[in-house]
C-alpha cells in the first residue's frame, strides 16, 4: 500500500472516474466485481467497465478503446478500482495484457480478495518493471464491491435486508395489508437496490400474502437477480408470480417431496435442500454458503417478519435498508417478530450510516458496528 | 407587507441576528413570545430580547443598551422579528417607545397575531411618521413563535409529540423497560425541546410505569415548564417524582374526588377538572383550551403509547420529534396503540420535516399536512 501523498490530484480525478465507471457494472457483471478502468496517457485518456460474466474486463475494456481511438499505450498509466486478475477464469488475465500492451504504471484502488488473484495481479506487473502503486480510493473501491469481498472472504454474501415501514415501525396492517405503505420513489429505488444484489430472497409469509414479483422493473437494468424462495416444505404456490418470468427462481427447502419438487422444476424453478438436521427448517446459513458458492455477491432480501426475525437473530443480517413512510399505522405488523426481550442489553444494534429524503420517504442504511470489516 | 427585493443585504444581516437574538428567550420569555432587536445607527448596532414575562421586551432591551453605550437613536432603524406591541399588559407598549426615541425607521419580521396588536403596533408607528417595512424573514420568525401563534390564532398550544423508539418502532419492551433506549446526546436534545415548552405532559401509564420527573435537566434554563398529567380519577402517586420540585404540577381531572384532589393539591400540585360529558375521562381539546387560557404556547408531549393514540387518532398532534435508535427491539410497546385499521388509507399522514443524527440516534420531524398554515 502507498500513503496517499504518493499521489496527485491527477491520480484522484482519475480514479474517481474509474469508480463512477465501476458504477455502470452495477446490475451487470455479477458475479463478477464491479471495477473501472482510466487509461491516461501523454493528453488522452480512455476508459472501460466490467462487462457481462464471460466478456471483457474493465481493463481489456479501456486497451480497447485506446486502440479504438488510435493512441499508443505504451508509456501510459492505467487506473483501476480493483487489482487486475492473474489468473485464466473465462477470459485471460488482465495482468498479461497491461504488461503486453507497455503500459508503465498502474494505480490500483484495492487489492483482490479473491485467493485466485489476492496480490497475485500486482507482483506479476511489478515483475514485469511496472510501478504499481496501491491504496488510492480504497475504501469506496472495496464498499462498491462489499458482497464480492463478503463472497471471497466471508464464503456467504453480503445480506442487505429491505424493509418498507410507516414511522411507528408497522411493515402492514393487521389484516395483512402493505401495498403500498412507501410511495413510488421509494419503492423505485428499492428496485435499484435490487437490481444490486445477486439474488433476492423472500420467505413463504410474503409469498402467500402479497404474491410479489421480486425481479426489477422500476429501474432499467442489463440482468435479472436470482430469484430465492426459503420453502422448507416446497409450498410455493405454482401460479405463484415470482415463477413467471424474466429471471431465475431457486427454491429453498428442508424436507424432501418428490412430486412437490418435480412440479417446481416443471414450472421452471430450480429446488436446493438445505435441512437443519432435525427441525425441518431450512439451515439459512448453509442456504447463504450456497448462494455464494452459485457466485452471489449480495443478497437482498424482502422478507416478512418471520423470515426478518430468523435472520436477523442469527446474526446473518449486514446492513437494513428502511424506508420510513411518514405515517402512523399503529397496531399491525411489526418489521421482526422476534422476542419479547426481557432486558434492552439483549435489543439487536446497529449504527446509521446514511439518512436520506426518497420522494416523501425517509431512506435508512444501517450496520452492526463493525460489519463492514472483514 | 413588502416584496423581498424592498430589503437591502444589510437589511437581512441585521434582521437575521435579530432572530438569532430571538432565540435566546427560548426557555425565558414564556408566555410571551420569543422576540429579538436589533437598532442600527451610523456605525453602530445595538441589540436585545425578550426577558421574563413583566420584564422588558427585546425593543426595550434595545433602546436601554444604546442608552447604556451612549448612541443617539434618534435616525436610527429598529429591526424586529414581531410587530412591537401596541397595548399596556405588564409592561408599557414597545412601539411608544420607539416612536418616543425617534426612530426613523422600524424594519419587522412578522406581524403580531395577538388580537390586542394585530396591525395597531405598525399603525401606530407610522401614525408617527416611521417608514415601517413587513415581512422580512417573515416564514422563519413565525416558526420560531409557532405556539405563540397557535395560542393566539386556534386559542390551543402547538402540540408537539416527543417519541423515543427503535428503528422498530418500539418504545419500551413488552416488560415496561424503556430506559434507555436512545442514548444520551438524544435524551440532552429531547430536554432542549421540553425547554423551548410552556409545558409538559403525560398520562397515568407512563407515570406508574417510568415515574419521570419531566423537568429540564439536561441543558440549562432560566425556567420550568408546567409539568401537566392527564389523570382522569387522580390517581396520582403522592410520592411521584413529578410532584417535586423544580417547577409547577398541574393534574387534569374528569372524575372529581375531594379526598384525592386535597391529598394533590397538598403535595404542591394544582387540579383542574375538563371531563367529557359521560365518559369518566379528561376532554382533551377542552383541556387544550384551557391550557391555552394558562398561557402554554408550546406543549410537549411524553406519554405512552394509550395518551398517544388518543391525542393523535382525534388529530390534536401538530408535531412530531420522534428520536430513532439504531437498534431492533422485536416485540414489545407501540409508539401509540390504535387501530388496527383496515385500509391503509386510514392511516395518519405527516410530512417529514427534518432528519438529523444526534450522537449515535435519528432525530425526525414530521407535521400533518398543512397544519403549520393558521
Amino acid at each position: 500500500m502507498n500513503s496517499p501523498t504518493d499521489f496527485s490530484a491527477f491520480d484522484e480525478l482519475a480514479m474517481a472516474q474509474a469508480l463512477r465507471l465501476a458504477h455502470e457494472a452495477i446490475g451487470l457483471s455479477e458475479p463478477n466485481p464491479r471495477v473501472g478502468c482510466v487509461i491516461a496517457g501523454d493528453g488522452w485518456q480512455v476508459q472501460g467497465f466490467t462487462q457481462a460474466a464471460g466478456q471483457a474486463h474493465a481493463e481489456v475494456m479501456a486497451l480497447r478503446a485506446a486502440q479504438d481511438a488510435g493512441h499508443d499505450v505504451r508509456g501510459a498509466t492505467a487506473y483501476v478500482t480493483l487489482e487486475p486478475c492473474a489468473h485464466h477464469g473465462r477470459t485471460p488475465p488482465c495482468c498479461d495484457a497491461l504488461v503486453a500492451a507497455g503500459l508503465s504504471r498502474v494505480v490500483v484502488a484495492v487489492g483482490d480478495p479473491n485467493p485466485l488473484v489476492a496480490g497475485q495481479g500486482i507482483a506479476r506487473l511489478r515483475a514485469a518493471g511496472i510501478r504499481v502503486d496501491e491504496g488510492l480510493m480504497a475504501a469506496a473501491a472495496r464498499e462498491l464491491n462489499i458482497g464480492f469481498f463478503s463472497r471471497q472472504i466471508r464464503k456467504r454474501p453480503w445480506v442487505r435486508m429491505k424493509i418498507a415501514a410507516s414511522l411507528d415501525g408497522r411493515t402492514a396492517l393487521e389484516n395483512g395489508v402493505s401495498q403500498w405503505i412507501t410511495a413510488e420513489a421509494a419503492r423505485a429505488d428499492g428496485h435499484a437496490w435490487r437490481k444490486r444484489a445477486g439474488a433476492v430472497l423472500t420467505g413463504m409469509g410474503t409469498l402467500l400474502e402479497d404474491d410479489p414479483r421480486l425481479d426489477v422493473r422500476l429501474v432499467p437494468t442489463a440482468k435479472q437477480p436470482l430469484r430465492v424462495v426459503v420453502d422448507s416444505r416446497l409450498e410455493t404456490p405454482l401460479g405463484a408470480k415470482l415463477l413467471q418470468p424474466p429471471g431465475e427462481v431457486l427454491v429453498y427447502g428442508a424436507v424432501p417431496n418428490a412430486e412437490r419438487e418435480a412440479a417446481l422444476r416443471g414450472a421452471g424453478a430450480d429446488v436446493a435442500f438445505c435441512p437443519e438436521s432435525g427441525r425441518g427448517k431450512v439451515d439459512l446459513p448453509a442456504m447463504l454458503a450456497d448462494l455464494a458458492a452459485r457466485g452471489v455477491n449480495e443478497l437482498h432480501v424482502e422478507a416478512g417478519h418471520k423470515l426478518n426475525a430468523s435472520l436477523l437473530k442469527t446474526g446473518l443480517v449486514d446492513e437494513l435498508l428502511v424506508y420510513l413512510a411518514p405515517k402512523l399505522i399503529g397496531l399491525g405488523r411489526e418489521m421482526a417478530a422476534f422476542g419479547p426481550l426481557t432486558t434492552l442489553a439483549d435489543a439487536l444494534e446497529y449504527e446509521f450510516r446514511e439518512f436520506e429524503a426518497v420522494g416523501r420517504d425517509l431512506r435508512i442504511l444501517a450496520r452492526p458496528p463493525g460489519r463492514g470489516a472483514f
